[in-house]
């Protein structure tokens, strides 16, 4: 069986390792076909050099070259849906209908044109014009971004498609794309659609560079190396808690998104008034996708008593009745497996599932578990272990007042739910577990579930340590998440004619806005 | 001898710890009267859930109070300004006049208030509404900030007074600042009037709590405790280093200002049409203060051959003539002189001074080094050696290539200068060097030194690593520094009536920016 070859400096290379590895079908929990290369220092260190080179080469060209880029490169993947559509089915057992077609590949295309578009105007770079002191500010390319993509968005996280690589080329910078190592096949086809859509739009050919997998030491070594720009990672904390290290000790910027309980407080109010609907609602939110959401509700505190019995009863009842989705590996199984184990021996108790099996391949019984308000402030670190997947843990609240301490009791989380009645009986509930839930994570919701990220400039897809690396930036959204892959760049007393445009006072396009002495205008300087 | 109290809480009070420090008098080497404590770990604690507390308290408080207590603190400082000046002049031997007085008292003053205007108008906060999604995010208090002020500006980066302090406390957080063991009563003055302010603002009585020194385990302990949302760091590169490490794995973001260089390339033309006026500027700037400011010219590269050499023999001159200033304290005479010798030591040739002594008190030459292009090119990590004070080396370039070269082969720096001629002879050269200098520069600089950073929305007081954290954040600036102490707060589906002010439709004061569906206005959401 012959290996598939690399994408380096804009050609497709051998792999100059010797070792490498297949994906698995989780559906028939069989090999693949494919097999493909781990690839050695070496090979990574010639990306490295590719990559140090279409950084010199660009740093100074105009957004729109990277906006036609990733303009073809959307056009490239439509006409090659089908064949991702099936290489991620296989792959993953993601459902081709609507999971993979109808949501999450068009959101992808939608993502990289939302990225073209932001690339183009270049507002997202904020220039700054101050002239009495004769100084002018903008945010500018970082370098080669490595973006490493996790297993449970196939296309609209993949290192190569996703939105850390859409943000990144809107920045103005090449990437080195680390597929994940659960889908290989889809991330080829990828990088196949981006090496023509580069070529197209006449960009230097080492702008989208691919690597399957690496050593861990080799990845630590990647992302502190000194031709590196930045790093987007999203996945497993462990991994990200070590590449960080590699990262941080190199004062190389790193972008994670990591874990996520993403907690959901019921108030009375609330089901006393929907909780049926609620309890459809949570079902479809934590089951679907077998639970692999980022912001899948992984913990759901309601009131102790008969109300939050009878909506557990209920949602238990759902629980054990829905199809069991097929997992995306077997490494997810076990961690989940693991998680629910850490959960039960912490003391909470099993409400319904808690085996594996019980439906195609790769599976585990749709779970749920249940623990006292007052057990779970004895420990709240343990009672926060994520296990993701399709599960969730209840916890019984005596009061509002415990409602609240459990929401202060919270690590950091992508999200943080909170449904409520119309008629206004939970409000003053909801005030104060609001208040202390609200600098714990990243987007507040009401009478929604967390799951479903709109690609909005308002969407805030990140949150406190450690569902990420730092509190001040979204992975999700344009074009707020551009501007990670900047650095600011000031231009002091420099001469008129040796600015960039965007900073002369022309205003290039009349579009872009730009701040000149404290207020946002597309005119030009005075 | 009574020890000085720590302020804790509200209060000053009795440092729990047994050992204590002085600060000396660089002008006579002499110890100071004042005796001032180091505090344990239990005091750090201790100031650390007062911290808490406030963030908790005034987490939803309008940034207009914050803006008060700013106003309040800058006229408390005025009423202070002569023993401020002594005690300063006393502790750091920076003249009274112009320095402090005329220079960093009214800066820090300055800062003060243009932070209370940001934190009253609230633009910093970046609102951004999208009505089609049901989405509305705005930057908000990241939680209790520790600032960690440097020994060189006593006002205007003092911990409990300067640009991080002024950033972090606009943004809605409270700060525990450790000052600087060089400048102790400087800093208890400061911290007095803090107080005054507080009270006479209203404010929560520990936003302002001062330790004044640690170990460095409880240093790095401080720094990556539970309930630090941020931490601003001014200082020394190895320090630095290790207090990032620990807040880096504790996911707590931390901003560091380390070192730099700060090359200025002085072009051919420009030697031939202005080298006399270059080589005054060049003087003023890099003995001014004894050379101890973080943009202090300390590399300087020009053509090889007669005009370098004549450029560099009438700086030469001027050195040797120039009065000697006194170094803030033993230890940063002690650090000069290493960097001197690590630089003579690989290869560089002693132009003039090179010894300790000839001025008043804690003392150094002024010094001037040589090196060629070409050896330069053999070392460059060596070559970038800080020597952190009144010294520069001069790099002879050989070409306009050997000088992009040099541009390339350089680390992160805060400052990048050029300087040509008026005539456009050494336009093609700029270009080249520019360009790579550029990404490597926080802040590019024409016909200008680096010193003197101007509070402006359009200062870069930053760059890439090692000059600071990470290249996309200035500590300088107004309000541009202030969200790196701020996270994003994303609302999803939240209740019109529950969104805060800022993010409600009707502006709420009809002057904050926001974007609306992508629009920057002042006006309401339609």
């Amino acid at each position: 069986m012959a290996v598939h070859p690399v994408l380096i400096d804009g050609h497709w290379i051998p792999g100059q390792g010797t070792s490498t590895f297949q994906s698995v079908n989780p559906a028939t929990e069989e090999k693949l076909p494919g097999e493909f290369p781990i690839s050695p220092w070496s090979e990574i260190s010639h990306a490295l050099d590719a990559a140090s080179a279409v950084s010199k080469e660009t740093r100074n060209w105009p957004g729109s070259r990277f906006a036609d880029f990733l303009e073809s490169y959307a056009e490239e993947i439509e006409e090659r849906a089908e064949s991702l559509i099936e290489a991620a089915h296989a792959e993953t057992a993601l459902p081709r209908s609507p999971r993979l077609k109808d949501a999450e590949l068009p959101r992808t295309i939608g993502q990289l044109r939302q990225a073209a578009t932001a690339a183009r105007t270049e507002s997202w770079r904020s220039p700054i014009i101050d002239k009495a002191n004769g100084l002018r500010s903008v945010l500018a390319p970082i370098g080669p971004v490595v973006v490493f993509g996790p297993n449970n968005f196939p296309f609209a996280f993949n290192g190569i498609s996703g939105g850390d690589f859409a943000a990144a080329i809107a920045a103005g910078n090449p990437v080195i794309a680390k597929g994940h190592s659960s889908h290989p096949e889809t991330t080829r086809i990828f990088a196949d659609a981006a090496l023509t859509a580069v070529r197209e739009s006449g960009m230097p050919k080492a702008l989208v560079q691919l690597i399957y997998r690496t050593s861990h030491e080799d990845g630590y070594r990647l992302v502190s190396d000194h031709r590196v720009g930045a790093v987007g990672y999203t996945g497993a904390r462990e991994t990200g808690l070590k590449l960080k290290a590699a990262a941080d000790a190199a004062g190389k910027p790193i972008y994670l998104e990591l874990s996520s309980i993403n907690p959901v407080f019921v108030l009375a109010g609330a089901l006393r008034e929907r909780a049926t609907a609620i309890a459809d609602e949570f079902t479809g939110s934590c089951l679907m996708g077998a639970g692999q959401f980022c912001t899948n509700p992984g913990v759901v505190v309601v009131p102790a008593g008969s109300e939050g019995e009878s909506f557990l009863a209920a949602v238990a009842e759902r629980f054990s009745k829905a199809a069991i989705g097929t997992m995306l590996g077997e490494g997810v199984r076990k961690s989940f497996a693991a998680g629910v184990d850490t959960l039960l021996k912490a003391g909470a108790v099993l409400v319904t599932g808690g085996k594996p099996g019980g439906g195609k391949g790769v599976c585990f019984q749709n779970t749920l578990l249940r623990v006292s308000g007052s057990d779970f402030l004895k420990n709240p670190p343990i009672f926060q272990t994520e296990a993701f997947g399709n599960g969730s843990l209840f916890v019984m609240a005596d009061s509002t007042e415990q409602m609240e301490q459990i929401a202060e009791s919270l690590e950091g989380n992508l999200t943080g739910a909170l449904y409520t009645d119309t008629a206004g009986s939970d409000d003053n509930a909801y005030t104060r577990i609001a208040s202390a839930l609200r600098t714990r994570v990243g987007r507040l919701i009401n009478d929604k579930m967390p799951t479903g990220v709109a690609v909005s400039a308002a969407m805030n897809h990140g949150g406190p340590f450690p569902a990420t690396g730092h509190p001040g930036f979204t992975a999700v959204g344009i074009p707020t998440s551009i501007p990670r892959f900047a650095m600011l760049q000031s231009y002091d007393n420099v001469r008129p004619s040796r600015l960039p445009a965007i900073l002369q006072d022309k205003n290039p396009t009349g579009e872009v806005w730009r701040k000149i002495d404290g207020q946002w205008t597309q005119g030009d300087v005075a």
